[in-house]
């Protein structure tokens, strides 16, 4: 079998060091379980500022588009505030979904039972959560014409963005939505702003047409953007799979995230189109940022960065029973009570970045 | 002295019946307190739509733009929801908030000591949570052109809103913060996504400028909206004011009301600029929607109402001291034990919107 081809961008912050324990996960998948992996690393973010004046070069695209999957670590650097809006470490995750057409972002909501009291909320209410929300990241306001700053004739400025989605972008994130709940508990959740947007109305008639068409199977509810962050406090066990836009994801899956407490340990994928070799692109990333302030100290949780190496081997790579020993392994260390600064609590052994690391793969 | 000009307009759903209860506690500072009001009510949304086929005349907002102060309760009624875009029952508060300019929307959301259970938050997280969420209600997406739903040759439609802010908005609408800071805990968290919009960036330029210029004595923070919907999850005690533009203080607003756990208690004001006679357009609502669900069966909470009453008697009136005596008698209501259904806990007396209208009036 030929290699499977990963691009590696650890990125800023505390990215490098928790990819360092994917390492290690990679390292036993290749001596134990005879898998070939063809790895190509670097820099993306702050990091490639630093090396090459930009957030991201042309060519790192270039290897992405050539790679089975990426694994992404974080960017965002506070001692990059000062360079232009084009140049911000942001960019580069930005570029990657819009060169990759990587529409589809995947981000569950999970509570582990080891970890249900890290939450901010009573146990009774996140106990057995398992939210999946599924966010456009290739439209909507982050991507639309015009947009920019300009200064009118009387020296007032004025700062635009523009809210746009089309049929087919809409069709294609709520399809991932609706099969995904095929394989889950068979509920969808659309969620706009329709009495306010026209986009969002636009929004609700598609996922609402598809719907009849083709996923009839499913039930499909609607709500609104504001009553959606309510109900996540609210009474978040009532969701199943989210489907939504770019801005309301970004917001509303960054909610439903820190409703388990531990961000530490949730991973991501962004999945793009079928490409011409029958593959389709795709992202893997830990929900958490680049942590600057504990940032090269060996305390970071890098479960969510291994979590997201699991689900790389799951959707790009199809091997899911490695992708099941990787999570069982995160599992049952944390059964054994092993806990990083972050998801520390009473009665448990606090550790580091490399030993928790290392004891994933004792597991394995 | 001049009798105090209201209009009041209860709306939809439970609207009507739990601005009865308003009724009473005015009837009781009449004869009481000697204040001498002139009340004008009329019908909005969708109680307008099935009288007048549109959900406000305008005959209404002139009404409105004469009285000292408007008096809201909620619109929405899904028996509307076939109506075109432009005459949905929302189109009443959005038309008003726009033709008196309205673009201060302060927004409390405060745990009350008696009630600290009612939060699917832990009791830890939220006791004594005191924020106030200032969101700009006149500009933003909400209102930018062009917006609309257009039909390509290529059969393809495209849904579209535009954000569009301008200095001299952002400007008016942080003062207010700043202000409300200086009598609060002197600090204003200002939110906004400049990594990924460049109105985002206008805003946080906009912000720290005023600031520099007019109120270095107040902390000023930024936060992007993704992670201020996980920090008021995470730690929501350290916010003390919130500012931010329409779309996301739309929900960002309702995540923080909802961290209490009794949305049927929070009050909102939305202020104006000032006007010729020195004196600015205001509106006061609930938090709360119509409720459709619950509506006609005099089980609603009229608490959020009467406390919006005692917000327009403080601000529109200058009437400090009846607008405490109002807030201490549902206090003290509370303390007694009388619940309404949707703050209700055990061992308390559970009530209708009525007997808890008459208790209050009762503390009076
Ligand atoms: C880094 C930033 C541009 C990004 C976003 O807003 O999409 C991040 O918050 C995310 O959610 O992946
Ligand atoms: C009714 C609706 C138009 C309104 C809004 O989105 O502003 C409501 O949600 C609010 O927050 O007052």
């Amino acid at each position: 079998a030929q290699p499977a081809k990963l691009l590696v961008l650890p990125g800023d912050g505390i990215g490098p060091e928790v990819m360092r324990e994917v390492g290690r996960v990679i390292s036993w998948l290749e001596k134990n379980r005879g898998i070939a992996f063809e790895i190509t690393e670097d820099l993306v973010g702050g990091a490639s500022l630093a090396e090459y004046g930009e957030p991201i070069r042309n060519e790192v695209i270039e290897k992405a588009r050539a790679a089975d999957a990426v694994l992404f670590g974080s960017v965002g650097d506070p001692r990059w505030g000062h360079v232009g809006f084009d140049k911000r470490p942001e960019v580069a995750i930005l570029k990657l979904r819009q060169e990759l057409e990587l529409f589809a972002n995947l981000r569950p909501a999970k509570v582990f039972d080891a970890l249900v009291d890290a939450s901010t909320l009573k146990p009774d209410v996140v106990r057995g959560l398992d939210i999946m929300i599924v966010r456009e990241t290739v439209g909507g306001i982050y991507f639309g014409d015009p947009r920019g700053i300009e200064t009118l004739p009387d020296g007032t400025r004025r700062g635009i963005n523009t809210e746009v989605y089309t049929t087919p972008e809409i069709e294609r994130v709520a399809r991932v939505a609706f099969e995904m709940a095929r394989k889950r508990s068979g509920h969808v959740c659309s969620v706009e702003k329709c009495n306010v947007m026209e986009s969002g109305l636009l929004w609700k008639e598609v996922v609402t047409d598809l719907h009849a068409r083709e996923f009839s199977d499913v039930k499909l509810t609607h709500m609104l953007a504001d009553n959606c962050a309510m109900q996540l406090v609210r009474n978040p066990r009532q969701f199943d799979v989210i489907v939504t836009g770019n801005l309301f994801g970004d917001i509303l899956s960054d909610l439903a995230s820190m409703l388990t407490g531990s961000l530490g340990m949730l991973p991501s994928a962004t999945l793009g189109a079928v490409r011409a070799d029958g593959k389709c692109a795709a992202l893997y990333e830990p929900i958490h940022g680049s942590a600057p302030d504990i940032a090269g100290q060996g305390i970071a949780n890098p479960i969510a960065q291994i979590l997201s190496f699991a689900m790389l081997l799951r959707y790009s790579l199809n091997l899911q029973d490695e992708a099941k020993m990787v999570e069982e392994a995160v599992s049952r260390v944390l059964e054994s009570g092993l806990r990083t600064a972050d998801i520390m609590s009473e009665g448990m052994a606090r550790v580091g970045t490399s030993v928790m690391g290392e004891a994933i793969v004792r597991e394995l």
